[in-house]
């Protein structure tokens, strides 16, 4: 069977471009192992975290080598098996990558339900939803009455997070780029307020949609934002750091920023907690993840928004429109 | 009865100097109302939280008003009492400032054991003590064989928390001034090693004596040392935020420091959990750790050191010598 694949060609110094990226059409001639499936990927989920695992840097997670295949997760479809648990014709989820056909292990694989577009186990039901519940609801610890401000507030995890903060009986306030981004947060996904971070005054826009303070900074951006929003938080404020993305391409750090000292006055002082997470620190929590979350997805009180690319040739460009925050919800791909 | 008390006549920009207190004598002619005690000061604490306290800046306490004593913890001797739990006589423990004379509420004072030296109360046994206990059983959660290491740690804080991290089975790693306070730590606290952050070559030190990296930093210091310790800590660290003593005199965070968003490129990888507290936040385990910490002391297992200044006049020359680390141990003032 053939097999494209994209590789990482080279690795980018800032923005990536197309040129980083080599797309290789390999005849797949090896079979499953024992214990591995082979899959037939028909969705391919785009993240900012694959950003990172461009750069030849120490990481949670080791970095893609030059001319490998560029990591991802997805959702496909079996085509042969030598694991008991699987059939031809299951959907499964897996980090098959940025390509057709992808060998897994079982054991790495989850078969999913097809109660539900299989497309949502990328997202509101995968490692997006997921990373919103674990950090709000495991280190923001949300207590009604409270305000929740949430980065990247459109975006798959922080649409989440919002919907989750309002379930929580929070004022939930988002951070978006430009005024459509700001509409769809009120209007799609009931947050209470919407800051565009474009914004000339956005200090003072951010201090005005939280008049009470910030007792939950959930960090998806990073850079100049997170200085902003500093001076606004309570007493015991808690920050879940879940990411950066304004620094992912920049080398060291980003814009010019407040020294460290100056924010450690506000974490002594206000006696704040910040927290670095990633998914996987939280898997024992995944079961009472989907026991909460699937029920209020197919009812449709949890909403989702999916930016839905089709054919694996167009993942390079997604990839990079995606790190420039022009997608308008969760960027999957469809093979 | 005369009363002599030191008020804060001016504001210090910078480092203070003796000329921004002002020593008053007065005559105390109120009684103590109905719930209050009339004190002699005994003993005075001098704390480097007090240099907070001379700004006019937002803390977690409100500064001291110009021309107002100055604060700090005090044990003395009742000598009129409207309060039905004292008497004259009884040794307590309370907020009595830089003067010899203090009324006191009742219940913001509290009667100590006098089986023990009463300077404890305000030393091993007292705030630096139970600090020292809250921010690193409660907060940096140690476990056996991990690595804690420990700012300004011949302090009563930090000599402090390298006990209980050596009883919690860790290995001990003090950062101190100067090559005398290095001895001591090592000799008369207990630590593995140390490291003196005048050392021309810190950073190199500090990788030395923490081979295996850093599991819990304890944050006494700020400025320059944080940013050094950041790529020494492990997966997971954690870091209690209890002082930091280096920007106090600072009124801009001090010394150049690395920006913000890289430090917070740390937090995200490395998933750290930084968090500042005030003892007062941890008021619920007081009786926990006086339970632990009186036998231990009794006993000798758990050693301290004073630095006992006498005569209330010395106060502010004490108290500038401390914010340079010009003390070796507890700094108190013997009225």
């Amino acid at each position: 069977m053939l097999n494209r694949l994209w590789t990482l060609a080279t690795r980018p110094d800032g923005e990536p471009n197309t040129g980083n990226f080599e797309l290789k059409t390999i005849e797949l001639t090896r079979d499953p192992d024992a214990g591995q499936i082979l899959v037939r990927n028909r969705f391919l989920s785009l993240d900012p975290y694959m950003r990172w695992r461009m750069n030849d840097a120490k990481s949670y997670a080791k970095p893609v080598g030059l001319g490998e295949v560029m990591v991802g997760a997805t959702v496909g479809e079996v085509i042969r098996s030598n694991h008991a648990d699987f059939a031809p014709g299951d959907i499964v989820l897996g980090g098959g990558g940025w390509q057709d056909l992808a060998v897994l292990d079982g054991k790495a694989a989850r078969k999913i339900d097809d109660c539900l577009p299989p497309s949502t186990a990328l997202g509101i039901l995968g490692s997006p939803g997921f990373t919103a519940y674990a950090g709000l609801m495991k280190i923001g610890s949300p207590k009604p009455g409270e305000t929740v401000l949430v980065g990247a507030a459109t975006g798959p995890v922080g649409s989440m997070v919002g919907q989750l903060a309002k379930l929580s009986g929070c004022r939930a306030v988002a951070i978006v780029g430009g005024p459509e981004k700001a509409a769809l947060a009120i209007e799609r996904f009931g947050f209470d307020a919407a800051v565009d971070h474009g914004d000339r005054n956005v200090a003072a826009a951010l201090a005005d949609a939280c008049p009470d303070g910030v007792d939950v900074y959930f960090e998806n951006i990073g850079g100049k934002i997170f200085e902003l929003v500093l001076p606004l938080l309570n007493d015991f404020a808690r920050v879940p750091v879940c990411g950066l993305v304004s620094q992912y391409n920049a080398g060291d750090g980003g814009p010019s920023n407040i020294p460290l000292a100056v924010a450690m006055q506000h974490v002594l002082v206000k006696r704040l907690t910040l927290r670095g997470f990633i998914i996987t620190d939280f898997s024992n929590f995944l079961d009472e993840f989907l026991k909460m979350a699937t029920p209020l997805v197919a009812s449709g009180k949890l909403v989702y928004l999916e930016d839905m690319v089709d054919n694996l040739e167009n993942a390079p460009a997604a990839f990079i429109g995606l790190l420039k925050g022009q997608n308008i919800g969760k960027v999957i791909v469809r093979l």
